[in-house]
């Protein structure tokens, strides 16, 4: 019988387990271990591991495969920890949301005869523990596959046909990469998210302003709901990425801050207002693009320069995008056709 | 019979239609008028509204009451176009998301015999359009009520009513408070949503960055998915407002940056990772108590100073706060109480 080891009964490790679980013929004794031992104890509740244990020796000996699913900086403790446990050609995988840091860990702590191979399933949710994991939150998912520089080919293999049992897609990066990308779309949001908050809550009328706050600010600010220990750990392993995109951030905000005064001066100035208008619909589209790609769980791989104001886009919408998104796309188009004809409205903007 | 009219027939227009066409017991006749006939047509086929006309005097003429539910700008159009239209002791209101300029303009352009009760309901959804419209869209949300200077009482209640009949709370606030406090929870994370996709979008790896992004950065830009002509009207007639929070922002960012930068120097700093530590704690528990308030559909009437860090909170929790909250803190305090005891942990962040 195979044997897999779950460190870590989270939202992630849950998730996984509960997807083993599904899949198990009984062939697969799945454990699970926490340094919480409630957590384990629910895990096995809710079918996500066979049995669970406090002991670590217990969890990952004679496994054929470790999966550490904990913080960032956990992962560290435990590839230290299970060094001298694991059982020669074991595979020990992560999920951990920085890479650079976990690979070079891995490749100190590990021995030969075990194989690292380092995953970043691209899912999450809001609410995190195990009481919130799902068989399926890696449904379609991207998940990022970094190869450690000794790890065998059936190792990387095993690796695959977890991805695949997950219903989620292998994506191969290396680890450089992986951290600089995920820094602008996963690290830098929870800061944003974060900030928003702390900023918006520092306000004197704080109270009576939360009173307003509805779904737009839910949103926005719902990364601030994530454990933050996890995001504490990502600013530890990835500073550089992050701190990269906060300038980068910050630089964008000023120069929304200079299109919006210059689109609101008493004189009222046309050039301006187009500009704050094209810059709107910019990100509208970019983003309306990059939602229907991800929806559709298909690769953007047409022609991914900077695309044209609405209006210009309808062919290229015929021939890259789907459906969902070229409809989205007349509709603007024709918002924008609406302003450009209406001279009511252009001299409004005037006065 | 009484004759309401909504003039736009979007999200907003549109689901007032629903929630009116609803409560209709066969005394009210509800027009809708929108200058994209294609939308006036399916507001009638969707029920919200009894019929559709593409002149606006046919739309005020006789109405009892007329409701503006169009982007800001258009608002100011509309008063101009309908004020020699309205029947004495017409209620108007409007829906708009900044509220001083729409009173200024109203008690500009309407006539003494009218009355006029600016109105902003706090609930949005990421589709915009009539498709998208919702008879329950402002069930349990705020609806902030801002009676012009001349408003009839009758005026004030007829406003009141419709609030009661779409299921939301009214919230009396006088113009400039609520277009700063909005400027804040709504308008901020427009930009704040709009700027992210448009920073990360400017990186020359976009088109590999934009197949990790996932549910993070989807839901940490949804604002980005709303109409570009309604967000630019914000900015338009919000300027103060937004540029102040911009600011705050930015401030707020590059405090976060300091802090990150701080906690991973190469030494080490154990103080400057407990304070960013905290941060993010703080960050996290400000939201929850939030989000518990929010829905629970309860006003957060208690102490509303800043909160503790978690851990000393439990009797306050007991006190202040929901059932929900109460068991996300017992749960983030146990978190935290590991971290503290677990010496490994301490050292790991140190070396």
């Amino acid at each position: 019988m195979d044997k897999i080891a779950i460190i870590g009964m989270g939202l992630i490790g849950g998730s996984i387990g509960l997807a083993l679980n599904r899949a198990n013929r009984g062939t697969l004794e799945v454990v699970g271990f926490d340094t919480e031992p409630k957590a384990a104890k629910r895990a096995v509740k809710l079918g996500a591991v066979s049995k669970a244990t406090r002991h670590l020796n217990e969890a990952v000996g004679g496994a054929n495969m470790v999966i550490i699913a904990t913080p960032v900086l956990a992962i560290r403790e435990t590839l230290e920890a299970i060094a001298g446990m694991l059982s020669p050609g074991c595979v020990v995988t992560d999920t951990g949301s920085t890479k650079e840091a976990i690979m070079t860990w891995a490749e100190e702590y590990l021995p030969k005869e075990v194989s690292f191979v380092g995953g970043h399933p691209m899912a999450g949710k809001e609410t995190s523990g195990i009481d919130a994991a799902d068989a399926d939150l890696f449904k379609d998912a991207r998940y990022v596959v970094i190869p450690g520089r000794t790890a065998s080919q059936e190792a990387i293999e095993a690796v695959l046909n977890l991805v695949q049992l997950l219903g989620a897609r292998n994506f191969f990066l290396d680890a450089f990469e992986h951290d600089s990308y995920v820094a602008a779309v996963s690290h830098l949001p929870i800061v944003l998210s974060a900030a928003l908050v702390t900023a918006a809550a520092k306000s004197p009328s704080w109270r009576e302003i939360s009173k307003l706050a509805s779904t737009g600010f839910r949103d926005a600010t719902r990364l601030a709901s994530g454990d933050p220990i996890m995001n504490l750990d990502i600013c530890l392993t990835n500073r550089d990425g992050i701190l990269y995109w906060i300038d980068e951030t910050v630089r964008e905000l000023l120069e929304y801050k200079k299109q919006i005064a210059a689109a609101t001066t008493e004189s009222g100035d046309e050039e301006a207002i187009d500009k704050l208008a094209d810059t709107f619909a910019n990100s509208w589209e970019i983003r309306e693009r990059w939602l229907a790609h991800y929806e559709s769980g298909r690769d953007d791989d047409g022609d991914s320069s900077r695309p044209e104001t609405p209006g210009a886009g309808d062919l290229m919408g015929e021939m890259l995008m789907g459906r969902a998104i070229r409809d989205r796309y007349k509709k603007m188009s024709s918002l924008f056709e609406r302003q450009q004809e209406d001279p009511r409205r252009r001299r409004l903007r005037r006065s």
